[in-house]
């Protein structure tokens, strides 16, 4: 067993053949996010990476604003619990939580980020602006990335890259996880996401599309479908957001002069496949 | 516009091509669920079938039992809410709102439910026993009627069924809201779910699981791939985890009693695709 995986003996039906095997799940856990001493929330989430996924929820829900505001982060795997010191104890955490707005995300989620009145824009970041060969090439390496999908099929992948590649990049049961623990890797590793560009392997909700809002993140590549919410969102917060990325084939939502090259008239035609 | 859907023009690039057309996109909507006046949660969903997630979301949160908890239940889109009366005005509110446990899902959600402590066993459900084969054509069944998928490619789906064939069925950007949806639905129309097949073409974390529990489901379908944590719950409550269903292949993580026919020797190849 590690930290993302467990081996279980599994009925594999294959037709009329029945055997029994040991194949690799996928680990999901609860885990705790002690804020100064006080719980602020439980998440079901894969036990890796936990300091990175507790910064990076606090950043996408809006209780800290960057390094300055977190103390020590310290995460105990075995108890389930991430502990983050505040580096400013006056900080209007009861004023947070009131403020909770539960978000579906793929099902549902807490979030403490009103999509509806995230003012986040990004439309100053005036850059970077990408071709599609780069889109191309930055959705192969982090495909080629997402082992623990390959291992599991069970699995979210989320990473952060500029025009040289992928900086950041974890996996996770939640989607909503995935993203939150790139974001907080590179808080807690001082990298400043303003400018990058953030991958996702699922759907693009309007819960995603906040989260690299509050990251200044100006693109949002996905192998998935987007949500009329997020396209919306994506259009007024300045985000060009670009789904259903599949070798050369992609679709651009909002935003499209940051994906080079002029349209020519020719009829595409669109292939879906696999879910976000 | 439908509720549904949206028909937006989309940027499609396609190798060298470059057009501009329109496309159809899944919607997304905050809906908030007003219980006896009060405002109980905000869900992001798809904005059809309000009703059905309204009452699946009280009963899978354990806040109503069953139908006789629920008096009139008013869905209005354009409002954005669903208003449910309760039909126990002392219903403990207070208690439930207190016991809030946030858990992943997709990313992360919003349970009433503690997994953990989840007590709901359906070991006393004595059936069904199905066969490889019938498990292989309701699950063709339900991507045959995963019309919204088809056409967004930006959805899950979830359906409940029988040895005949689908009862219930619903689709939602949400993976928790297509569960919800069609426990919802049967809730509202008095079917009972116990002893009932939940098929849902997305991941199985625990919260799906404990959904299942709730309704007395001893048997829970996918075409993805499930978490460790749900394989020990459904062992534990009884319930037959039966994942990455492709055709005539499939995988039994639990409870393998309800799949007839005894296992062979022979060697299984597993393929992988998609995500849940």
């Amino acid at each position: 067993m590690t930290r993302e995986t467990r081996t279980k003996k599994v009925l594999k039906i294959r037709g009329g053949n029945r055997i029994r095997e040991p194949d690799l799940i996928v680990r999901e856990a609860p885990v705790a996010i002690i804020l100064d001493d006080e719980h602020l929330v439980t998440l079901l989430c894969t036990p890796a990476d936990l300091e990175h996924l507790a910064a990076g929820f606090l950043l996408t829900q809006g209780i800290v604003k960057g390094r300055d505001d977190i103390g020590r982060v310290y995460a105990d795997v075995r108890e389930g619990a991430v502990w983050v010191e505040s580096a400013s104890p006056d900080r209007p955490l009861e004023k947070v939580l009131k403020e909770r707005f539960v978000t579906s995300g793929c099902g549902r989620g807490l979030s403490f980020v009103d999509p509806g009145k995230a003012s986040t824009s990004v439309k100053e970041v005036p850059g970077p602006e990408v071709t599609p060969a780069l889109v191309a090439s930055l959705m192969k390496e982090f495909q080629e990335r997402s082992r623990l999908y390959r291992m599991t099929g069970g699995v979210h992948s989320a990473g952060l890259a500029d025009a040289g590649g992928i900086l950041a990049f974890s996996e996770d049961i939640g989607r909503h996880n995935a993203v939150d623990k790139v974001l907080g890797e590179s808080l807690l590793k001082g990298i400043d996401t303003e400018g990058l560009i953030l991958l996702t392997s699922g759907r693009v909700s309007s819960d995603v599309l906040v989260k690299a809002a509050v990251g200044r993140i100006p693109i949002v590549l996905s192998r998935a479908a987007p949500s009329d919410l997020s396209i919306k969102l994506a259009a007024d917060l300045g985000i060009t957001l670009v789904g259903f990325v599949r070798g050369s084939r992609m679709n651009v939502y909002s935003n499209e002069w940051r994906i080079t090259g002029a349209p020519t008239g020719k009829k595409g035609r669109t292939k879906r496949q696999g879910r976000g």
